[in-house]
């Protein structure tokens, strides 16, 4: 029997975003039976040791450790970047350059000039292109995103969202890469998968004023204590395009909090709440239930919801984090295969970067920004 | 035998805050055993009638259809104001002017003048004064301020509030007299519990930034549509004292949220989390525990807790909503008993109301805003 | 004006539920407004300076060192008994033989036998009988049971209820007379609130095989170490006359359980869930709900819901431990002056010592038990 | 650079358990990076069309209509049973007979007599046999076994475990191959995975008393009613060899229950909680905490326990059901590369259907039975 149509993929990068994308594409065939199916062709790392022993780990035929290399091997159809974000650019525009459809971490760019850059390659490159933000794949938050569509909990009115995490809580912790640069910080790294969840969840933001602040202004180094140089958390009030209001809140040094990607939507006819940390459930308010029996549900995502059954025939089992990363692959693989954009595409990478680069502006002038401007 | 040393209670308001005060001050005797007894001595409402059948369904001695001959009986000892906000600063004043101590519900005056007229009239009659906050007195809250103020937690980094209720979410709801006057709104009415247990857990507030609005604009009238004229919800970002970050959130239309008093604080060692809609639990983390130990801990309110044993042996068998205005009693008793300022005083209540006037100005110019300007 | 008629009160007990019972007579008036008011006439404890000294703390007019003589006291015109279990049965049919209604704390009698004689007692006295099973009278609890009742979770297929607690637990807490005595073991003090729970929430129990065991069987006493000589756990099977499976476990050495009187009741179109830890929460599941919308919802309990309004205004705000007994107060009174049963009666506290008959006798036989022959 | 050793895996079964597991297999490389690799070398189902489909979908180099070409084929060096529980027996004998290693899903045999059977063979053949209890191999389940083999919650005093769920409860659901012969039951198809991880987490059951029932005796067949013959549920209680009580409960008519697999264990020192509904979170009481610290402890899984960490680096991201299934295919290979035994072997699979029986013969028989008598 004939087997499906292949594409060579090569994915840059062999550490914890490479290694998830390696597993997907290994996956994503026996999962979703793909029409468009990848074959894993090249892994690129920072050496040439290090992507050999990465090419046998993750199951590719080849490897390299010049990225360039994999961008223009002509068995390398479609490239995955999973590389540091100061890479990003570079490398998307190599791609395109060459007409090869790119599936892009986020954050899309360092900044919002590159991403910028990044989208007008991207468009006049012709080809494929997608942003990375995995979260908001789950079936829970695919659900909620139908729900909201629907109607079904009226004309949002609040949007509460934070992704906050403490793996910088303990002032203790040693100085990292992590500590210098916006695009590592909690606005530059954290914030960006919920500023997408936001624009999916309630639409375009029109403005907003942010707070940024380093909590731990040194850490320990090798040698005594070192600056940190970038942020700590952030949060802001923000108005969306629809009139409703919002408000965001990211951090690093959420003492307690592991994966706290998470929303409330209020809106005039129910509620949705979600917390990442049980991803497998989406609570939802009915404001048209009989007063006496009225209450928040837990729905336990089952094969009835987005993306779940392929995973798994019976509700509540559950699906994780590499899960989220195969449905990503599925919907790139799927947009190749019939030339049609996939969301999120790097338009919605840069709108995110554009409203990092509001809270920022906003921040510095303590005061309102409308986004439009920025 | 002789019994414990009496005062007259007089209660003002027999309306949902009147009937539990009435209710507390026939239960606080048996509950806490007080050395001050209070003797259920005249309730006045806005009728003669209505007060003569709130004082027989509430066990007062006596009754009037006028608040000026409830102050100004002799028998009468100590005021409790329950009645509307308009009525707040006529009777405090008069209550103080004849030197008798005075319980009032919050808010405490309509606006920041009135508050500061009540606070300047309290301090210069020499007695007790105190603030009706009642959610900051249950037995989780107190453990929190506990936690809190012995540094189990460390340095507070962030202060998440809100006090949100959903009794006008749908717009069909009737207008009705919530729907004006400021003192009446989400910021005027609901926020000040939480701003109240902001200051009380996170200490003095330095600056905020807020956004206000009416989300339903128009309500349902005896003659057709008619004009909201007040706030149906609002928010702010703050900086305490301290320099940590906060965000509070009051509304009157969130869908779903039945007693949205809730607060998270985040320290540098640890963390809490609390939500009244399940008042009998206080989370908290505790950053020293062992890494694979680690996560919230579901503490259940018990006897090893504050005012907790009187009301019940067994922990996690619950107090309720009455049972917080019967420890306000307990503490405005016991402030007169010894003379000395029991918390929250009338400097605590217009604390508060500066806070919402401040809010109300940030909004208004779009503006961060130093509280003590205001 | 007019008082309402009123009925002197005697209440026998000074310790956890004396209080309980003596607080709940002062409040049930400005709570309910009951047409027939509680006169808090005298209290009894095991001397006349204690009972004093509770007369004062409780507020009762008078006191004695006697039960007899406050039975006897024509001022008494009920009784409400909240002494030890060992005294129900003698104090009961005193009060009985006067004509007098009584209030009778679980268990009822120390064993089947007593409450046997109790019921007859009661029966033969014609006046009022109730017993005390606080927990089933919560908003929540009396929702699950009009939720039952009404057919909304269709046929019940599964109950399992428990009563844990850990007071208990350590092995190294001294011996107490809690250590001795049927009565006062797992089964006898703590399984008669949750088979009272089973009955009145899916009926009679047809049969049961039950296993009940001594944890700790010596602890700590003052001159080494000292036999326990009652059970620390049990746990049955039953199938109730319905034909539904049933599950039950009693223990008070569940560490880690402070109030563990929850109950599961599966039924052929819906669920609930209760945990009394969370008492203002109930949850439902209904079957007839869209698929992709099922789950179970957290309802909160509010004014929409039974004896929730008179305590507050606001749905979530919260009922507490002391509450229910209010309500017990309300349903006594009530009793007394239309002269109608109120459940539960002492039959149904029979019933209850029934079960825990059988459970003792089928532990002992290891077999099932057909409860009609005990 | 070579690739590491490779062991062709042929798979049979192509529902929903052959899928997982051939995803596990195309998963385990990149996952666990495991020093054997398999190869998927063939696939049966039960026509060579449809195994030539699932071939194709999941990667398989070659299929069959024949299992026995499958387990004969010398490219086939290990057999993954995943088909209808009636033909384990003849497979997994027929993989023994040519020395292959096996791993069957559960149950292993249809009752005790094939299970014994299958152990028998596996034990004569001297190759790796392993049975697939997937959900008691989730981070948060190995780390509840770490704890107790740790003695942290100290001695068990009593295990709850269920395994409900409700894809039978509505009785309009039409008739099935589900709704006959004891292996399909509640008992023979559920009950197996809380067995096994009772046994897992509390040790052996010493004796037992169960009741099992058909609670919907008829369903609608293409042609009127037809008779159930099998069981919708069953529960027990037992005792566990170390002297501790628990109690079981299985159901497919568990109205809202998804997947609950859900086990508490009481312990003298600490407790456990666990619900597979919310997979990625263990609930862990310390009775060591002070006393106005304790309570129930959410630990979110992470990379600090077990098996979290191959599947992602940050705590609280989440793993799902098929990492389960990737977390066996590890276990089933390791065994094969170190010819070690692997938890749970055959005779593991067997014990469970030893207790099936027992709680067959005990209920037929209604009284206790010894299950090493069986």
């Amino acid at each position: 029997m004939a087997h499906s149509r292949q594409i060579g993929i090569g994915i840059i990068g062999g550490g914890y975003m490479g290694k998830a994308h390696a597993v997907a594409m290994q996956a994503v065939g026996p999962v979703f039976d793909p029409k468009l199916r990848p074959r894993c062709e090249m892994i690129a790392t920072t050496s040439a040791a290090g992507a050999a022993d990465k090419a046998r780990h993750f199951g590719f035929l080849r490897s390299t450790g010049d990225w360039r290399e994999l961008v223009a091997d002509p068995k390398v159809e479609a490239v995955v970047i999973a590389s540091p974000q100061g890479t990003h650019q570079e490398i998307a525009l190599a791609a395109f350059a060459l007409g090869k459809p790119v599936f892009c971490e986020k954050p899309l760019g360092r900044n919002l000039a590159e991403s910028r850059a990044m989208l007008a390659a991207a468009e006049a490159s012709g080809v494929v292109h997608m942003t990375g933000f995995n979260y908001i794949r789950t079936p829970a938050s695919q659900l909620a995103r139908q729900i909201v569509a629907a109607g079904e909990i009226g004309e949002i009115t609040y949007f509460r969202g934070e992704h906050t995490e403490d793996f910088l809580a303990d002032p203790a912790t040693p100085v990292s890469w992590r500590c210098h640069g916006r695009a590592h910080g909690a606005m530059g790294d954290l914030a960006p998968h919920m500023l997408n969840g936001a624009l999916a969840l309630a639409g375009p933001i029109h403005a907003l004023i942010a707070d940024i602040e380093t909590v731990h202004r040194q850490r320990p180094g090798p040698d005594g204590p070192e600056e940190v140089t970038n942020d700590d958390q952030g949060h802001l009030l923000c108005r969306f395009e629809s009139g409703a209001m919002g408000a965001l809140h990211f951090s690093r040094v959420a003492t307690g909090r592991k994966m706290g990607y998470a929303y409330e939507i209020t809106g005039t006819k129910g509620a949705i709440r979600f917390d990442q940390e049980d991803q497998n459930a989406l609570w939802l308010y009915q404001g048209s239930a009989r007063a006496d029996r009225q209450g928040f549900t837990k729905i336990l995502t089952g094969p009835d919801h987005p993306d779940y059954l392929p995973f798994c025939q019976g509700p509540g089992h559950g699906t994780g984090y590499q899960d989220q990363i195969i449905i990503e692959a599925r919907d790139f693989l799927h947009a190749i295969e019939t030339g049609q954009p996939v969301w999120p595409t790097f338009a919605d990478g840069m709108r995110v970067n554009q409203l990092v680069e509001a809270a920022f502006r906003s921040a510095s002038g303590q005061c309102w920004i409308d986004v439009a401007t920025v």
